[in-house]
């Protein structure tokens, strides 16, 4: 499909796009580039990619599709090498959270002779690294891209038929679009993950014993978000300021709403609200983004 | 173990430890009461008790251990339907998930001849009713016992090997304990999951199909334990109405932090935070009390 693809970042996500790109042979050649001289050695012993290399400039050399899948906080610095080593007719993308701003960012450091287009596939797990990656990770799941000005029309259909050939569905939005819907789908569940461990690890004044042991009455199902990457989660909320402080807001109107009602016994309310959010998780089972068995399947 | 074991309440809980009683030959017989005709019809047909009635006195009389899986709100109902029908010297538990406001309303109803002992199985899954239930839903949890001034010694140690035999680990503390750990550990998680979705649905102007698609961003997990029985959980915010309130003050609290740290882009503060709550994970999951496998081991 593509003579030669540059992957630059092989972590979670970067790993298992070059596994993928291999089992399915979408690629002559598959290359990668890594900060760390470790990565780049571990990537060739695990036989994901064929050349792996600390120098980007060198590894994007000649490539027709160059991903970016570093933390959102290295896209300027991996731009500014990069941007003069472009192949004319290349596509660039990037598999990032957020699209508004790197949009921008990108979009004003590159020539017109290179395809800019954004590409965000809604996968993943709570582990990092590239031993962490798996070829099936973006089966079935939603990949969606964000063109910018620069995204030719014949190299947005070429991108699309890479995403759908690694096994996702795409759907295609503006990048405002994008930022507004995942603060809700992904990144506010994971900032109240994260704070929901905060504040039981505060609330706890002796040992983290009991927390621990009773996990399972609810807890242990936000402890696996809340260990997904700090650094990716950083950028992520720094970089979606706005929706993100917004719908704070609006999620602690609604739990200030609750808490009357536990005050008042408003038992009316109160089953009102639990009923209606029962329904959605069938919507997504049904949907096929999740699976149907009680507990995750987890024995 | 015991001559004969009456389950009031044939639900999830109820109808799990039915039958594992059945499996772990705990009871010469077991019985059940259920106000709707279709369960005790229903636990017949599924073959996990010897027999089942609406007439609640009647599957009492001559118990040695009964057990009370209703929400708490039928508490009051079921204890002054049964307390002149209970054997002397009965064992009386139950396995609700609140323990102060219960165990003095049974305490002050039934008589010194019966031990009155409360235990809280930290199990569960989002289904409810007679077929959701399996009989190694106990198995590897913990339960917790809160004994009353109406429990003797005697009983309060046959009761924790009967949780024993269920496969569940035992632990024993107050009433007053119980419910702050577990309104940490339990019910503001369940209440936060809740309150995403309820937030979640509101954001959406339009339809819930973005939601639906690309929760598995995040939102997905949320949305499981947000499926849980709305009558038992509505139930249990208003009985652990202190602790919880109190618990969302600082939950609140500690989400107005990370908020100004991101408008402020904190990068520093945000990093903290989310390293120190990936550690919790390691620690749930070498206790046994989750899977290893990267989301949850879902496929």
């Amino acid at each position: 499909m593509f003579k030669k693809i540059c992957i630059i970042g092989c972590g979670l996500i970067g790993s298992s796009l070059a596994r993928i790109i291999k089992k399915n042979n979408l690629a002559e050649k598959i290359v990668s580039s890594n900060r760390s001289d470790s990565v780049n050695k571990k990537v060739i012993q695990l036989n994901i990619v064929d050349e792996s290399n600390s120098d980007t400039k060198r590894m994007v050399a000649n490539s027709d599709l160059i991903i970016i899948a570093t933390p959102l906080s290295s896209y300027e610095e991996v731009i500014l090498k990069i941007k003069d080593s472009l192949k004319s007719g290349a596509i660039i993308t990037d598999v990032g959270s957020v699209k508004e701003n790197m949009l921008n960012l990108v979009e004003k450091n590159i020539s017109e002779k290179v395809s800019w287009i954004p590409s965000h596939p809604i996968a993943g797990t709570e582990e990092s690294g590239p031993e962490a990656g798996f070829a099936e990770l973006f089966q079935n799941r939603w990949c969606i891209l964000t063109p910018s000005k620069k995204s030719k029309e014949k190299d947005i259909n070429l991108l699309k038929n890479f995403w759908e050939k690694i096994g996702s569905k795409v759907d295609i939005m503006s990048a405002k679009q994008h930022d507004y819907i995942l603060s809700i789908t992904s990144h506010i569940p994971h900032l109240i993950a994260y704070n929901i461990v905060e504040t039981t690890l505060n609330a706890q004044n002796k040992t983290e014993s009991d927390i621990v042991k009773y996990s399972a009455g609810g807890l242990r199902d936000f402890t696996r978000i809340a260990a997904s990457n700090p650094i990716m989660w950083r950028d992520i909320f720094i970089n979606n300021k706005t929706n993100t402080t917004k719908m704070i807001d609006d999620f602690i109107k609604n739990l200030e709403n609750l808490k009357k009602a536990i005050q008042k016994e408003d038992v009316k309310k109160l089953e009102e609200v639990f009923t209606k959010t029962k329904k959605i998780r069938e919507e997504i089972i049904k949907a096929g983004q999740d699976v149907k068995k009680p507990n995750f399947g987890r024995k």
